[in-house]
């Protein structure tokens, strides 16, 4: 029989014992404390659509009795700015710090699957080096002096894999660091484990052959997203203070859309994209759609701590990188002091409509907004809008797609579930048919200005936008549906950014008994298959984080940031507490 | 006979017979002030590089008795932001400003062939418009009202051909404006010509077989540069305030270097490059290498005065555009107020050693710049800068070539002197080909970060590089060698301008009298040419103006700028006084 096994199969087990083994035994949930049904790698991949029930195991890191009160503490009371403070002041050392982060990303990894290569040993050790240096100069090393972070596997490492969850990567440290990586390092960042994606990067469910699949911590019915799922849950579970993913689909507001945090998708040239494993051709990003680098983190103010420094220094870090702007946040909210700061509401993309919970969600926002002062204003749906999806997914694939299943069955692995009749090997286009996709990406981006300006002039009229993350609530397992709302402003080269609302409650379960508007479309028609009641049980979306998506004009990274931090305190001044956050 | 003629020549005749046309008759030169030798169109392509002699034209606008002394004036004496102001406030009415730069301009044309599209009689309704609106609301129109600008014959201009040369293209008018054209005209400034460029755009004489040979005024015998040629001629004439043109391998800084005239190609996002003729596949320049649009102009002040007001609206009128930093020149210099403001002086791109006069200015430089306090080190040449020109080149080149060997053939035309051998219908990249040739520019952009930190650490220690704009003074016809010195700086994206320093006197003539320093390819080799004394007469090269280029890392335009007004008034100062300049 073993003889018959493909050979992923023993790559797989190989890694999974490393991982395992990189957790020393204390920090080792016992049995009767996993929830039960986590089921093995393999059986999370195929059986867990039909298995998995509802559980929650967000609040196990607190109960499990593994971390002391204190590494309770330093996990949980913390923002980044306040956590780097007490490591600078020498309130707390960087050791301990790290420490307990990494116990909690191991407890995390035990519930969900987080994880693809821990690196507590090397983070501890650095923290060491960080605790000596403030020691003997008296000085931080950085401005993130000991914040303990993770990255998304497909950055690389010096000395460590980036698999992507391919056994073909398996067991190939890479020689160089990330430039990324080589950035926060010099702010004094330590970065404590990397974490998983979906097989091919392209899905939005993270699982693979090597690692299994990442579970969503607030429920195991929903996805973890993609593909920087593992960072979704890990960052949701306070196992790091801060994710960095890539996103050119969705890939880092979609996991921040589906455990309730934040994701914040910069303008190309702000966070240095190079020195990644991608399983993809070299410098396709350049030709055709360039994938972009950015934080997923529990708070409007530990995306600005991070960007800011990362944007300062980012320009010698990484070629792809240029100068930005990320002042301090006091600085005044508009760049047009003569009017209203201006907040657009974008209902839909013209290509799949909303499920009604969506819809609510952003007409909630807009009146919390409009209580706070805030001049909003409803944008009618640009008819460029609905051509982004199609141009961003041919964008996406421009080459034959030989790279990534050459990688794939080279060891014999079986394709994802969502990725069955989907991944094909295709023709690549040739050079003319290449420039004329991206001169009709050019005509759109054009047609897409006058959203900004209202009236066909060219003046400024609105410094935001708030639409929906996706047409749906946070879905099962390999039911996401439409990336059109989050490729569109990768298409753009718009920042985007997801934060949470609230939780879906009984009411919204209401809404939309029956949905007999025209189907827009098969898109269209897919969604509303997830809120049919014929085809699913709404009771399933209980308590999903609701999100919203903020853009702004490209390059407008800060007033991106502005806007979201308006919105979350808009919103928390309009639910009553901070607490109806999730 | 007749009847044997390729289409083209009528075409052609009809467009210059409409050029002339365009000219009224009191602002003809008199037959006996035009300089012997013109030469017809045709041969001014073909017998010119044989038949010219030494020509300066320069003076013949302020000699020939048709501009008024009031009109000499408007011309000579201001600089853009004064002769706006004059305007603004009502010492100048728009009408006879545009109409003194109409004159000039048509004159320059009878001397030197930069035009294209005469848009006087527009151009002096549109100055009639705008008096009419200063008049009425007592307010100026933007902030160039009444500024006369002129463009190369690629920006589209509803009503007008762009036929950049080719009769393919002749007598199709435009329907929509470019961006650029829309962006000047809500600033107020008024274009009153289009002006000329060479066949394909893709060389650096501007000729073809519409409109003939741009000479240059300072001397026939030399190249007016290209491929924004007509506008070097007409700048340098006083016959426009400020020209824009395009540069993918150097066509603003070649010609700015030609006539001795301030020549800038921002970074890509500046300035609007959408809705140009460029005979090529549309969608081009985003696969492969992006050309950019920037100004030609008489001094620094006039670069920043145009520079600015672009800069702050130029996001919502091109696709292309991101919100860029310009502010008013009185900011502080230096973005790292911890040292002094430090200019490095990179010598050769290690292909092409430049001649010895090129060697000498960039000393004088140098020197210049040391006396006034600026902290100036060498460069040493980055091991990536030699592999950058065939890079770009590749990249210039990765499509077929058809369509505008298409348009060329299509009415007979020949190919003009300098392509013959050269421009053959080639094979396109396939895709992966693309994708390959792309990361290696990546790989090369990012080996070049080091030249701004010199030490390898990711601290930026160099400000801006003061390099050769060409390995040789301005050559004669159809010589011009080795675009790498500018090619390089769009493949790296890096902002580059050049700006006149001195003539080039008698004593640089003995410079390099032996040169036996081992060529090192062929490009060197070419370029010792053109100053060997067996192959040239170095006294061709008297009194050619000795340009310098800057250069900062990518989006950093206003630092560029500053710097320049740096380098310009520590030459100024140096040489004993602003006359000194050309």
């Amino acid at each position: 029989m073993a003889t018959q096994e493909p050979p992923y199969v023993a790559i797989a087990q190989r890694k999974q014992a490393e991982l395992a083994a990189a957790v020393p035994a204390e920090w080792r949930l016992p049995p009767h404390l996993v929830p039960a049904g986590m089921l093995s790698p393999a059986e999370s991949i195929t059986e867990g659509p039909k298995l998995y029930t509802r559980v929650n195991v967000i609040e196990i890191p607190r109960t499990c009795g593994i971390l002391s009160p204190k590494e309770l503490e330093i996990t949980e009371k913390y923002h980044v700015r306040a956590l780097v403070d007490e490591m600078t002041e020498g309130r707390l050392k960087a050791e301990e710090v790290v420490r307990a982060f990494c116990k909690r990303a191991a407890i995390a990894n035990q519930l969900t699957r987080c994880l693809t290569e821990p690196l507590f040993d090397r983070a501890l050790r650095r923290a060491q080096e960080l605790d000596d240096h403030l020691r003997r100069t008296g000085r931080p090393f950085g401005p993130l002096h000991g914040l303990p972070v993770s990255v998304k596997d497909s950055f690389h490492i010096e000395g460590v894999d980036s698999s992507i969850g391919l056994s073909a990567l398996a067991f190939k440290p890479a020689r160089v660091n990330a430039d990324l990586v080589n950035l926060l390092q010099s702010l004094g960042a330590i970065i404590i484990a990397k974490t998983n994606v979906p097989q091919t990067l392209a899905t939005l469910d993270s699982c693979n052959h090597l690692f299994g699949r990442t579970l969503n911590p607030l429920n195991r019915q929903w996805t973890a997203g993609g593909s920087t799922g593992g960072e979704g849950a890990l960052v949701a579970m306070h196992g790091s203070m801060v994710g960095f993913g890539t996103d050119i689909g969705g890939s880092i507001r979609v996991p921040a859309m589906c455990q309730g945090i934040y994701g914040f998708k910069p303008s190309n040239g702000r966070v240095p994209y190079g020195g990644q494993e991608s399983g993809q051709l070299a410098g396709k990003g350049r030709i055709a759609l360039q994938a972009v680098a950015g934080p997923l983190a529990r708070s409007t103010g530990d995306i600005s701590a991070v960007m800011g420094e990362i944007i300062r220094r980012s320009e010698l870090f990484g070629e792809d990188c240029i100068p930005g702007y990320w002042p301090a946040p006091s600085v005044a909210l508009s760049l047009y002091p003569q009017r209203k700061f201006t907040i657009g509401i974008l209902k839909t993309d013209g290509l799949v409509t909303p499920l009604p919970p969506i819809t609510r969600i952003l007409n909630e926002v807009a009146q919390h907004l409009a209580r706070t002062g805030v001049n909003v204003v409803d944008i009618p749906v640009p008819s460029a809008l609905p051509k982004c999806q199609g141009v961003a997914g041919r964008l996406m694939g421009v080459d034959d797609g030989s790279s990534m299943l050459d990688l794939i069955e080279s060891q014999g692995e079986t394709l994802m579930p969502w990725l069955q009749g989907r991944m094909k090997r295709g023709k690549a286009l040739t050079l003319d048919q290449l420039a004329q996709l991206q001169a009709q990406r050019a005509q759109i981006e054009k047609e897409m200005l006058k959203m900004w300006t209202l009236n066909g002039s060219h003046i400024r009229q609105v410094d935001a936008i708030v639409c929906p993350v996706a047409p749906h609530p946070v879905p099962e397992l390999d039911r996401y549906n439409a990336v059109g709302y989050t490729s569109t402003f990768v298409l753009l080269d718009y920042p985007a950014a997801t934060m949470p609302v609230r939780k879906l409650v009984e009411s919204d379960l209401e809404l939309g008994k029956t949905m007999d508007a025209p189907v827009l479309g098969s898109w269209d028609k897919a969604n509303r298959k997830l809120w049919d009641e014929k085809t699913v049980d709404r009771r399933v979306y209980l308590e999903s984080p609701l999100s919203v998506q903020v853009i702004t004009p490209k390059q407008h990274d800060f007033e991106l940031w502005q806007a979201m931090d308006m919105i979350d305190q808009a919103v928390q001044k309009g639910s009553g507490s901070p607490s109806a956050k999730l």
